[in-house]
């Protein structure tokens, strides 16, 4: 079974994170699975009217980088995604480079749970902050 | 300016859905725009050793249906998404139905603030809820 890292292979402090630009390509593509088409997103000309002056990217699609790295790093396959709060901080513009981070900021070992902080940052700047929890598998189950 | 509710439009009670069904090709798209190519959405082999016993849609999914009834309906075009909340309480299958529902909860007239309880069903049973917090337009701003 394609695996992850164990529950008791985690430790506060370790961090892993993934950088994707987002082109235009992608959030239409978001809008597509998801449904999401409010023309903030997709008309370029509504979205010079709004107050963020051009199309900006789903709050969504970042917090879905977030879930990338821990589904895929920290903890990876195998975790289970227990809940998740965000906090939309600033819009993510089109080309903006988004980086997505976790790390573990507390462990229960009682519950296997993993409390981590979840970030993604453009240039240096906050776009999106909150916390995760995650059940993490044990070596021996 | 294409525009969804007002601020003042809006009362407690006030509810908006839609409702998906996730295909496979939903989650090989969202695992594409966002990353998260874990094997627990896109291998049925690996996913049926875990246990959930077969593939299942990744939860940001759910939340994505979440933001698109916000982003298109209930305010729709034009508010801004403040915050969220999110607990996965289910997992989501290849197939199911997903009903994502916002209901309005608060109404803070001075912020201009909105408080939503969202959740997504399926078959009637919460696979995930939460909070929303979005910041609504005003008819004369």
């Amino acid at each position: 079974m394609q695996q992850g890292l164990y529950f008791d292979e985690l430790a506060v402090g370790q961090s892993a994170e993934i950088t994707r630009v987002v082109g235009a390509a992608d959030v239409e593509a978001f809008a597509e699975v998801s449904g999401d088409t409010n023309p903030a997103h997709l008309d370029e000309a509504y979205a010079q009217t709004t107050p963020f002056g051009g199309r900006i990217a789903h709050g969504m699609l970042a917090a879905a980088y977030v879930s990338a790295v821990l589904g895929t790093k920290l903890p990876g396959p195998g975790a289970i995604y227990l809940s998740q709060s965000l906090r939309f901080r600033r819009p993510v513009k089109i080309g903006d480079p988004v980086t997505a981070r976790v790390t573990v900021k507390a462990l229960d070992a009682k519950k296997s749970h993993v409390t981590l902080e979840t970030l993604c940052l453009v240039n240096g700047k906050t776009v999106l902050d909150g916390e995760a929890l995650v059940l993490a598998p044990r070596r021996d189950a």
